[in-house]
């Protein structure tokens, strides 16, 4: 797959990780227009805390984009902020551009500082094989316990010229969505504004990767940054609507990859959560149901156990009505009116047996709705996760 | 070991589960002052609903105990609900009791309705083996996923008597402790008012099985019942010191034995959390690592990566300083004032290896305290719940 136009990206072996991918650079020659969402974790990665001054002190315009993997470069206090801007510093000269058109963002362990010399001998490796086509080389050297790369693509019509928009993400961990890292990085060749392109990725982030994470409960190191090249030659004040559909769809690929992509996940739960006073209420049922580790073993063996999903319900602290409430499974109705509904057990259990499984969860009192996409608990994700740092 | 005076109990098979003991029953022959603490989940299982109201009938007086496990009879609806009546009735038939003095507690499965007649066959069994050695069949009924039983036991002094404590509890599940069925039998022999009794449970509750789990964060079954007979012959009004005391290690003894039996533990995490603006900031802080799963696999793999629980703190929602917070695992320090500290990694790694792992995490900005015992995460947990129910 090829970049939008205007777009160059690489993925190399920077020796951070072992035998493995782990420093991504994506060059924008004549820059880009950017906007950016950040993890709302009070522990702030250090090239976090960069990147947002960057791209205030820039007025919204990036031309580099460092990412390494291995090494989140989190809770490293002033010695990681150092290595960071080492980093930057080495970028900028390689790339010439400014110290504040360059945008970095880390993955990995928490609490090492960032190994900044291996990156810093590595950029000029990463730069020369800069390519229209080096999306694939840098999808993969983002990664950290993914399975797989994570990139998805739209095109859109934008005030009478054709454009595209590809974006590549990283996740897993997704136990907790929220504490996973997760980077994504969308790349389009319209030319649109830094200040649309901030409403813009808050719309779509708001109902793609925040709706596998929970608001306000994110990592160390999240980060969404969307660049516009304007290479397509489109008025700057064109209608927008195609551009954030194809955003959204873009952004809700990528959530859905995130997820189906969790350490062991072999099920994706879709929950949508409805008849709540408040999307508040919604939002704390939801969030109660699909980090419940109870309901995610449930999912992971295929069992339509849903007295798991309605005890979550219960201590979630969403308000709902005790008479009311009722679940469906596909088309199957489990629970209705408070009370366990009648069914065929293999029926259910065929649901549950799918690669999806769409819940919808009617709490009975009210028209407030929220979704959010969950993936099972297996053994993969123990392992994964027992054994991280070794 | 033997009850103390004034109680008998028994073990047996009913038939719910399949070879497995699943009825016990406690008979105190001549009645026991008694206090509860119930479930805060919003869906309470019928037997907690009919002994919530059977307590405050009897003004506090209990007869006969009878606990299955196998069906938690909880969102059953009004049949769960006249399923546990008519079990209520054919005890308090059988034990020649009021029904109002009749105490009834389930565990299991949820959504699924009481078998009552098995129960109800089986009462008369049950009765006919009550013995004052009884405890060990009964501590075996009760239980579900656990490994072993959990009985613990005390002595004190009373008004000049020698009293005796005997407690028996059931839990599992303990990934989040809170969505665990707990129940905890406790009986004293020492006399002690229903009202006395009421207080004394809280306050031993709250330094135990609350801290395992987290306030109001509950299952829908569980309870906690303390009952006293009496026999010990004291006057009702003597100081109630020793026995607080002697309720507290019970129950902190019970607490315990949960969380260590928790599903596939190895290991048994006591977080202290100090120096919190707030009891809800430390609560806020504690709860979050002693439930992330990634904190529970680490810990399973004995990895003292503290990346992870300064990550959850950092997404708690809990006030903390960035530049004071710090983090010691036995006696190594691990992070002081927001910065990593200087310690050899096999040094934390023996302490992460320990059965019992103390950690002490202080956020640097009050005074404030919280302690939680949590279980790590391995893949038995995930074995025995995603076949749970087959």
């Amino acid at each position: 797959m090829k970049l939008p136009r205007g777009f160059l990206a690489s993925g190399i072996r920077a020796g951070i990780r072992k035998k493995r991918p782990d420093l991504g650079l994506i060059y924008a020659p004549n820059g880009a227009n950017a906007a950016a969402v950040f993890t709302q974790n009070r522990f702030q990665a250090a090239p976090v805390t960069l990147s947002k001054s960057a791209l205030k002190k820039s007025g919204g315009r990036v031309k580099a984009v460092v990412v390494n993997a291995g090494c989140a470069n989190a809770v490293t206090g002033q010695e990681g902020m150092d290595a960071a801007k080492r980093v930057r510093e080495r970028a900028a000269e390689v790339l010439k551009c400014r110290q504040d058109e360059v945008f970095l963002a880390s993955t990995g362990v928490i609490g090492v500082v960032l190994p900044d010399k291996k990156i810093r001998e590595s950029i000029p490796d990463a730069f020369t094989r800069l390519a229209a086509g080096g999306v694939e080389a840098f999808s993969h050297a983002i990664l950290t316990t993914d399975i797989g790369p994570k990139v998805a693509q739209s095109s859109f019509a934008i005030g009478g010229k054709r454009a595209r928009i590809v974006g590549v993400a990283k996740g897993a961990g997704m136990i907790h969505p929220n504490m996973a890292t997760m980077l994504a990085f969308v790349m389009t060749d319209a030319a649109i504004t830094p200040a649309a392109l901030q409403r813009a990725v808050k719309d779509a982030v708001d109902q793609s990767f925040n709706s596998i994470s929970v608001d306000g409960d994110t990592s160390t190191n999240d980060t969404v940054l969307v660049m516009a090249s304007g290479a397509a030659g489109n008025d700057s004040d064109a209608d927008l609507t195609a551009f954030q559909n194809a955003l959204n769809k873009v952004c809700r690929d990528l959530a859905w990859m995130i997820v189906r992509d969790g350490e062991g996940a072999i099920r994706v739960m879709e929950l949508e959560v409805s008849g709540a006073r408040s999307e508040k209420d919604a939002r704390l049922a939801a969030h109660a149901v699909a980090t419940s580790p109870l309901v995610k073993t449930a999912l992971h063996g295929g069992d339509p156990n849903w007295g798991r999903i309605l005890a979550a319900v219960g201590r979630s602290g969403a308000r709902f009505s005790l008479k009311k409430i009722s679940l469906t499974a596909g088309n199957i109705t489990l629970v209705k009116n408070g009370a366990p509904a009648q069914y065929r057990e293999k029926d259910a259990a065929r649901v549950f047996a799918r690669e999806r499984v769409a819940l919808h969860l009617n709490l009975g009192s009210g028209t407030a709705s929220a979704v959010i996409l969950s993936s099972d608990l297996g053994h993969d994700y123990v392992s994964v996760n027992t054994d991280y740092r070794s």
